[in-house]
């Protein structure tokens, strides 16, 4: 699979390029990241990427001519990094991570002339909080999408994840046995295979009653 | 505000270190951030932070221990970055922005021992998705934050923002009026403030109740 990342702060990527799991799905073939500085595609000798907004208005707009020149010849769908998006979720993720090839492109500050909207398939948000620009969410939609992929962590890893089964994971634990008056359940060390699964079930729809009924409704990932 | 980032990969946050409103806003003492690895709070001599998972399953889980040694001398309050947590949104961005010092912690792979859960005070999800550590949900809290604090943007640049009044923002236009048969709308030109705000009201909504009708019905920010 491959990613292209259109942004105007290519660094800010290095985070994710180094980050064990990516590093390891990019040192495999199992995916290639492309990043792509759209002030490269700026037609002006002073690399102008925004200008003032029509009508009046504080701040600066994202122009479109740029953006479009830096993803015209990109193949795969195109997505625009929003939080007036579709919201982004594990059902997403997964649709997403069946691509051959996308396009996660990253705005800033104040925003973008409307007419990127056009030239793109879908816009995405993460969620409904506002954020300085879009190289965070497109971090964390790569991120959640290339530990999908095939071989790049164990299916069984991610079989249990919240979201993928409509259920959030039952409490789980490590040594020490005790930790300052806080004991492991009796149930873990009963070597009672079948009274340790009925306790883990039992336990994560408990959780997901408590923490997400929405979950347990049927509303699923509000895809 | 001073803002813990709890981990196992310290370089991991050199990307909104760089970035550059946190800089800014670093450069001005507006915000101080802490990077604490907790792998240095281990107290074995192979700086395990790890263990198997008790009544059995794959993979490995965080162990307690380092983690609350991490953390437990820090002021102010904790969270922990966790796909089971309540839904981190604009409201409570604004809310945390309010603080004098937080913590974010963020695990990575398979999870962590349940008792880390009676650590903190409150644990946050940023959406509806399974990302491999939570390195990049700590970032976008912290963006989120300190974009909000006093002096940091112009406070005209977030008073628009979406959510901050349960509603999309308006179209927004910049250079050039036609860009490959897309159209600036005429009103924008029309040098009359007043058509230009009544347009620019009505496409908020008519987008908002197109994209968000949840946001007018009052379900806001789902607290």
């Amino acid at each position: 699979m491959k990613i292209n990342f259109v942004t105007l702060f290519p660094s800010f990527f290095d985070s994710i390029l180094n980050e064990s799991i990516t590093k390891r799905a990019i040192n495999s073939n199992k995916v290639e990241i492309n990043i792509i500085d759209f002030r490269n595609y700026t037609n002006d000798k002073h690399k102008k990427v925004d200008d003032i907004i029509y009508g009046g208005g504080h701040g600066m707009l994202l122009k479109v001519e740029p953006i479009d020149r830096a993803i015209e010849n990109l193949k795969g769908k195109k997505y625009l990094m929003s939080p007036q998006g579709t919201r982004f979720t594990q059902y997403k993720a997964k649709e997403m991570s069946l691509e051959k090839e996308i396009t996660l492109i990253c705005g800033h500050y104040e925003g973008f002339d409307d007419r990127v909207r056009n030239l793109v398939d879908e816009e995405l948000s993460i969620g409904d909080y506002v954020l300085t620009g879009g190289e965070i969410p497109a971090m964390a939609i790569a991120d959640s999408i290339i530990r999908l992929l095939p071989d790049v962590i164990k299916e069984i890893s991610y079989i249990n994840d919240s979201f993928q089964k409509n259920m959030l994971d039952y409490p789980q634990y490590t040594r020490p046995r005790v930790y300052k008056g806080m004991n492991v359940p009796e149930v873990l060390f009963s070597g009672n295979h079948k009274l340790i699964e009925q306790w883990r079930k039992s336990n994560a729809l408990k959780r997901t009653k408590n923490r997400r009924p929405d979950l347990l409704k049927g509303v699923k990932n509000e895809k």
